[in-house]
């Protein structure tokens, strides 16, 4: 069986009614609308998110109806922002078919991330779930933050250690924790809960960035990602970050000219890369992203044994061993 | 006195105040941020929405805490979605400066434009008004439908008066409605003032929209827009719907020819506006507007004399009378 089949049993009822609640609630009176929307479910991803809601919330209790609130406001989130990206990036193909502003075009794109986020916003409020909405917004204010702060730091090549973490936890961890923190919040008041299963989403987040940034370095043929891509947009990720840090200021600045040169050969990029790989930097990642996945899963430790936590451990694992 | 700072007098200190309050709200830890905020701070427009806001609220009752943070939720919203509009739209001013996107990129543009909005939701949670969180996210979900209605309708030039109302009842009206709404919630719990607030302002955003699609036919010089604008957009607004109506079939399709040409030339928008006037079709327009004034001035009517009411008619007749 696939790993995500196994992770997934133990919410597989919840997540195909999932489907059915998610596609409802997306419908609109406007045909056009409707067109675009049946478009991206039936392009929808791997549902990362709301298996993540379900999980948790049955790892803390019996799944509720605001399960499947929090589960679709955030999925909600997650597609809305994925259109928006695609419109910014100018990108022409999303999950291997063509992207909405590709198919119609970029003011209908933004239009319909703009409707899904209200929807997303309305359906917590209909349901009087204001504790989602506050995590959620939360979330969204942290993701925007870290990617203009990403973007700051990569005018400027002063990125450092500290504000890496600072960056990922904001831009990718702030929505996983949401997404923990709201699956527990569906099936207990207990703050305490609540709290330590938002710290479990902070600590996959980052782990799981981490893989990503490894990614860029190691490559596998399989990753959606170009190996050297960031090096190309001048993203300074954790693996260079290490590498610069402990080289001499001479060697530094060449490194550093090289990224910040704006037409890049193969053979730049492939000088960066064998520099990170010379002075350990694929490892120190691969070491820091152990530590948090190791965090996360000590977090699933203090539950008594169960077929969903097996399958949480197997999540972790999933999102920091995958090869894309 | 200019008409505007007349119709702000009754709410002149409270607006010094929101200035303040506003640009609180609106800070960030992140330096990028920061500066950004400040460049559309600094470039503020005439906030007809706060205005609105604030009259309504003395209008009925005591102004409070949770009006600012109405007129601060939605001003941030109707910002972010300006600073949206221009990169879709790939505008490089807004108000004589120039745009976010012009000035920094449309991804960071985005990321502001999603920071504020998410701002404005968590200002409305934290304050515990989860009532004007359910006016504000249904005005968000119908501005974006009236924009995907109108889109469609565009691309088949086939709309109807109907669909016209339905259009700009979403697009323009659903955000002006929410702002008398809020006002009148943020000082009371009476469910009939609220939907007489409400109506009062479904009323002038109509009113308001029918005056903007009349400037493109008439111009003054004064108007940012230039005379003819929807017909190159192929928008097909009041004017040239009544006066389609009145034309036999194949003149109707002549114009409709003339409307699809991408390549219009000045002589063919010229025929146009000459075929709109000829058929009453302004005049008709006109006729519209003044009835849906006329209502939002019978509600004001239902209210006894005050200087806020007197400013609140005023502010209906400059909707209405607008050059620009």
């Amino acid at each position: 069986m696939p790993v995500l089949s196994r992770i997934k049993r133990p919410v597989k009822k919840e997540m195909a009614e999932f489907e059915a609640y998610f596609s409802k609630t997306m419908r609109s009176e406007i045909p056009l609308l409707n067109i675009i929307l049946n478009y991206i479910l039936r392009r929808k991803g791997k549902q990362m998110r709301p298996l993540l809601v379900f999980l948790t919330a049955r790892l803390n209790g019996v799944i509720a109806e605001s399960t499947f609130v929090a589960a679709t406001f955030i999925e909600l989130l997650h597609t809305a922002s994925l259109v928006h990206d695609d419109v910014v990036d100018d990108a022409h193909e999303r999950r291997g078919a063509l992207s909405i502003n590709a198919l119609w075009n970029s003011k209908i794109a933004v239009l319909v991330g703009d409707y899904m986020l209200s929807k997303g916003m309305l359906i917590s409020v209909e349901k009087n779930r204001f504790d989602m909405l506050e995590i959620v917004s939360e979330a969204v204010k942290s993701m925007s933050e870290g990617e203009l702060l990403q973007l700051q730091k990569a005018r400027k090549l002063n990125i450092t250690e500290e504000d890496y973490f600072k960056i990922i936890s904001r831009k990718t961890a702030a929505l996983v924790s949401a997404c923990t923190a709201c699956g527990a919040r569906s099936v207990t008041d207990d703050p305490e809960t609540i709290r330590l299963m938002k710290d479990f989403g902070e600590n996959i987040g980052i782990a799981f960035q981490i893989r990503d940034d490894l990614l860029d370095y190691e490559g596998t043929g399989l990753t959606g990602k170009t190996v050297g891509n960031d090096i190309k947009e001048k993203k300074i990720t954790l693996p260079l970050i290490y590498a610069l840090e402990q080289s001499a200021s001479s060697k530094k600045r060449h490194i550093l000219g090289v990224v910040k040169n704006r037409k890049k050969t193969k053979t730049d990029i492939n000088k960066v890369i064998s520099f990170v790989s010379d002075n350990g930097g694929m490892e120190y990642a691969e070491l820091k992203m152990n530590q948090y996945r190791d965090k996360a899963l000590a977090i699933l430790d203090s539950y008594p044994d169960s077929d969903v936590k097996d399958s949480l451990k197997e999540f972790v694992y999933y999102t920091t061993s995958r090869k894309k």
